[in-house]
């Protein structure tokens, strides 16, 4: 199961539109995907996010192993049923919490052991377990084990990380078995382009459903992750689809999908919204602001989504004001949709054949305003 | 504005069905109303309020004065615009709050002045302000303003609380200038049916568009409340809705329809939601109990409801497990529907002549399982 089509190839970038059926419908590329890391998007029901155009939720392997555990996800029916998400789903491999949430006891060339960020208790994961437990937590789409550098990071690390990334890649292939589940590689390397070239060339040669960049958003700055993603896209087949993790702004979004990148998941969205912080063509707006206080209008006022149809800038200032869980609600669900208009005009834009030098303009213009 | 109609009375009981007709639509009594302490029910968008079948939302005058203050209230368009609630709404006087949140500095005939709970700073209430407040909010209904007494309170606090009653609701009947607004009264008195009485009949005679029962769901427990509302609804006219504040429990309500109550407002659908407690007709779910982590059924299997059609027990017992905003939301949504559930069980049977055994046959239901 899982096919990937490149539906148009945009002339003058390596950016393309595509489509990427699943087990449970199509997805059209380039996606935004929206991050419920324990099964649901927070503050959103799976109604709302449908309603802000999503069609992939992503969900964290390293949290639902933990809570509430792969057998209790079986028991209720899988992932899909628990989290009454009826499209498809993504799970990530733990791999990036697993050395980015300060848990790391030990290491070597077979797994890694870590400490619980939950009751502290140390829990082993391998590619082999990794891959188990997302066969049996039942996402559309599963994600090689890999091992995350922070930045800087030392030659020695990044070098053993991308030896690591490749065995274990390989371990993962061996260990999947849910051939209805699409597995994912992922490329490491920093900034480096060698051990970028290094890792993509040898991921290619194992061969995969897709391939996802790891390892970037990590600090090194838009330009060091964009010249990365240039770098890399091309050393991946063109018929498969490519993923680039944990991205990120509208910008890096836009210079994203210019190097040749179809998916996206970010956090942002989400827990900027949760922080009263609203995206919107004109720049950011900060919604505990006072300036807001009397504001009679909508957040952006061409936006459909459910908050801006609904609720002024002042309502919705009130609400984070007296800490009323509808302020974070509205505006996660306001920055989720602009997230899937952005994704939609690109999309457009792309089926249309004129998308590089509108993207340029809103690149541009988004690097400008600092988002 | 403002019409109430009883439109069947209860052959064998005090009960009655009837429409109460508002500037922003009809309401059908028995009626309970979600309250919206600031303006939004913890959690819940108007649109899903109005997916349970709630048809009048309460809001607190207190709270709103405070933060964000009448004037941005106004500003923004009036309570209708600012809480995107398209139907009516009922607003309370302060009262309640300024005497129940520890925050009374000062009380005499004239006034309270009280510390606000937001930054300690004075605010002085009396009974032409907290009307000319309510006026300037523009709910449908409003309050007058009372004194209420905590249980057990000594004779000569009730007596006095009486007498300030009946003065500043003859006050706020005279500054009251928006005639579009119904205004209510509230009989105070304690569990002393005398003083009741008293403060019935000569609100009754200064005339009013409804009549409150404030005072009680303050500690003095379901028979003490249930027996002073049975005393206290004859002595007002029939041809009035009548209101029994901050009440409460499935069996408190159902005890006060059969002694003749028309409206009701209370948090526990919501408060108790947010605490993982879920109302059901076979009795309480408390969803952070383990016995439920497998659990792939719904909270009730013939409810209605988003959360019910939607959801598992054990994916909302692994949502408060950890900390996910779904699961106070879910259960705010299930718990809001169990009371409109409620109701419309109580609407039906009254409409159709057959109340009073079945009424009986759920208090008694409802008290067994301690709700």
């Amino acid at each position: 199961m899982g096919l990937f089509e490149v539906l148009n190839a945009d002339s003058t970038t390596p950016a393309r539109l595509g489509r990427l059926t699943t087990g449970h419908g199509a997805v059209e590329t380039p996606v935004f995907m929206p991050v419920g890391t324990c099964g649901t998007v927070k503050g959103i029901t799976p109604e709302q996010l449908q309603s802000t155009g999503a069609s992939v939720m992503l969900a964290n392997t390293y949290h639902l192993m933990l809570r509430p555990g792969v057998e209790v996800v079986e028991r209720l029916g899988g992932l899909h049923a628990m989290s009454a998400w009826p499209g498809p789903i993504l799970t990530d491999s733990g791999g990036y919490q697993v050395f980015s949430l300060n848990s790391l006891v030990r290491i070597d060339d077979e797994g890694v052991e870590f400490a619980s960020h939950v009751d502290g208790s140390r829990v082993y994961l391998d590619a082999a377990a990794a891959t188990g437990i997302q066969n049996r937590l039942g996402a559309d789409i599963i994600m090689c084990f890999d091992q995350c550098t922070p930045f800087p990071a030392e030659p020695s690390l990044l070098e053993t990380a991308v030896r690591r990334t490749l065995r274990w890649a390989e371990q993962c292939k061996q260990s999947h078995n849910r051939p209805e589940q699409m597995l994912f590689a992922i490329v490491q390397g920093g900034i480096d382009p060698d051990l970028r070239t290094r890792c993509a060339s040898q991921l290619v040669e194992i061969g995969f459903d897709g391939y996802a960049i790891g390892g970037l958003s990590v600090g090194e700055g838009h330009q060091y992750m964009i010249d990365t993603v240039h770098h890399t896209t091309p050393l991946l087949p063109a018929d498969r689809p490519r993923y680039l993790m944990g991205v990120g702004n509208p910008s890096d979004i836009i210079a994203s999908v210019m190097a040749g990148i179809d998916m996206f998941d970010c956090v942002l969205p989400t827990r900027n919204g949760r922080n009263a912080y609203a995206f919107t063509a004109d720049g950011p707006l900060r919604l505990r602001n006072s300036a807001h206080a009397c504001d009679g209008g909508p957040i952006e006022a061409d936006c459909d989504c459910y908050c801006c149809r609904t609720f002024s800038r002042g309502a919705i200032r009130h609400f984070f004001n007296v800490s009323e869980m509808l302020g974070p609600i509205l505006l996660s669900l306001h920055n989720l949709r602009f997230y899937q208009r952005l994704m939609a005009a690109i999309r457009e834009r792309l089926s249309a054949g004129r998308f590089a030098e509108w993207a340029l303009g809103r690149l541009d213009e988004y690097l400008r305003l600092g988002m």
